[in-house]
């Protein structure tokens, strides 16, 4: 069976997104400002869960852009500003581990327990 | 601190994959054979699992290429073949839910259900 076209999904009815569109989802700070956005989530391919997301941050023309991987532990979806909230501040992702566009670490489980031990021993919100 | 450039992610030595990779992902059948690939994934924003896979089969040029939706549930991932299995065939696909690339269904609870409660159905393989 083939469905009818149907409008788009509305993210304020559903908690579902597409893979291909989390790209762009504000993140917002501790203190409220905008972090920067959502570049891409990290997914665990056995068992479907996202393990980090990967934040944009900077640039004009891609020029002075960081990516800046979080474990998604540190992230709550807040419905009224449409995007993440995460208990973070400039400096502290600044301090973290991060990349440049053109050089994706690899995703293994040495840099991903230097992700989660970085923020774990962030100071508290 | 600023890593500095290494390797793309080895699927061989990690289990994680970015979200804008999956895509391209060999989807296999139950009879082995190759039913399709990955579209994309569709995650709840909420928990960060991912619910549904969406599986793209047929097309050449976008001709004829249709979107199955199925539950995350159905799928195992095969490190020998690189690709996901799952306990569906070909036949199951074509009469379940479908939609074309231009008309993206809403992917709200009613979707969800009618998604699970199709392949739930699905005979035993």
């Amino acid at each position: 069976m083939e469905d009818t076209p149907s409008a788009t999904p509305d993210p304020a009815t559903s908690s579902l997104i597409a893979s291909d569109r989390v790209e762009g989802t504000k993140v917002f700070g501790r203190d409220g400002g905008k972090l920067g956005a959502v570049h891409n989530f990290v997914v665990d391919k056995r068992s479907g869960q996202v393990a980090y997301v990967v934040v944009s941050t900077g640039g004009f023309l891609g020029l002075g852009q960081a990516y800046h991987p979080l474990p998604w532990s540190a992230f709550a979806y807040d419905e009224v500003q449409g995007g993440y909230v995460v208990q973070v501040d400039r400096r502290m992702l600044d301090g973290g581990p991060s990349f440049r566009p053109d050089s994706a670490p690899v995703f293994d489980d040495a840099y991903g327990r230097r992700i989660s031990e970085y923020y774990a021993s962030a100071p508290a919100a």
